[in-house]
């Protein structure tokens, strides 16, 4: 096998062995050393990858993000309209639901970590801002196109964000419950509808403060 | 001072104490010794009021939460229309948020725990099932008595409770977004808005999967 194919499956074999470990014991308690032994990889070439156990659990969280980012964009390019994305963004919620299973508490621990750590805030916190700008971006488009009624971009699309998180966190505090999925579809679709309801000037009038 | 009235400063001041200093410093670099010594307090007097620093922990999470569902509470209980739900979910929400300010990576430092922890996962999942329970019964009446239309009060509930949740866990990563609390309050009425227009059929049909 030629060297950089070996040194493609050593990466890969560490990153699926370091995910489950962090998942089931914790990152904290899961050393370099033990992983290289479940990976029946030497300390050397664990350094060869990764610079750390840091760069190795950052790298993790990086590969989730990218592959529901690409799935989001790949899904709004071809909706239109309501319907459309409605479907696109329900869609990307429940294969993240799906993706994240078994890693929800490795979030935790991500999230626990980023409180404390620079880099791992900014990774933290890199996606919610991307996630949030391409959901904007594409609101505003399909407004400008005339294919939804949304007034307020960014705040929609950081609506839509934070339920599709809530979801995903009480998923990870409640892996037993088995309507997670229902939940996320249906409360992406409450929110959108009533997103767009309130653009187009349809309803009532809240008295609020 | 009567021992009892010294007993009850005691305790407030651990509590006020540990609160700060888990925030600051997070909850495994915190020690008995050390919230004793800033709060000029005996070890002796720590065990009387909390048999550990986990019982202290649990303690200042009960009290969040049972301040925010008596809020809850009685703001529901004058609510009987629309604008009058949303008012009182809305400013709960808000509240929830103000309260939370400063102790937000406490809450990251809750949820990570546990997911190792059974007694801290109990009272970490306690307050969800508490307060969709309590917003679904809420909305059930609602929708009984004619003031709103909810087809799925349980659903309706974890939706609100979720969104609600992601943008406290979004607060905790991005302490110095300004705008949180309106997306807090549009988010929740978008929601509320999606639900009760969903119920009464007065729009279109989306193609779901």
């Amino acid at each position: 096998m030629p060297k950089q194919a070996r040194s493609e499956i050593t990466y890969r074999r560490l990153l699926a062995v370091a995910e489950e470990a962090f998942a089931r014991h914790g990152y904290e308690n899961v050393s370099v050393a033990q992983i290289c032994a479940q990976a029946g990889v030497t300390k050397g070439a664990f350094y060869h990858h990764f610079p750390s156990k840091q760069a190795l659990f950052l790298a993790l969280i990086h590969a989730w993000v990218d592959r529901l980012q690409s799935q989001l964009v790949s899904a709004l390019e071809n909706a239109t309209d309501m319907s459309a994305t409605l479907k696109a963004m329900t869609e990307t919620a429940a294969r993240a639901l799906q993706d994240a299973e078994g890693k929800l508490p490795l979030f935790l621990a991500f999230w626990h970590r980023a409180a404390r750590d620079p880099k791992v805030w900014e990774a933290a916190v890199a996606p919610f801002h991307e996630f949030e700008a391409l959901i904007a971006a594409y609101l505003r488009r399909a407004s400008e196109a005339g294919h939804l009624r949304v007034s307020d971009p960014e705040t929609a699309a950081r609506a839509l964000v934070a339920q599709a998180v809530g979801v995903l966190l009480e998923a990870a505090l409640l892996p037993d419950a088995a309507d997670r999925a229902t939940t996320l579809r249906q409360s992406i679709e409450w929110l959108l509808r009533g997103i767009t309801a309130s653009s187009s000037g349809e309803s009532y009038s809240p008295d609020l403060p």
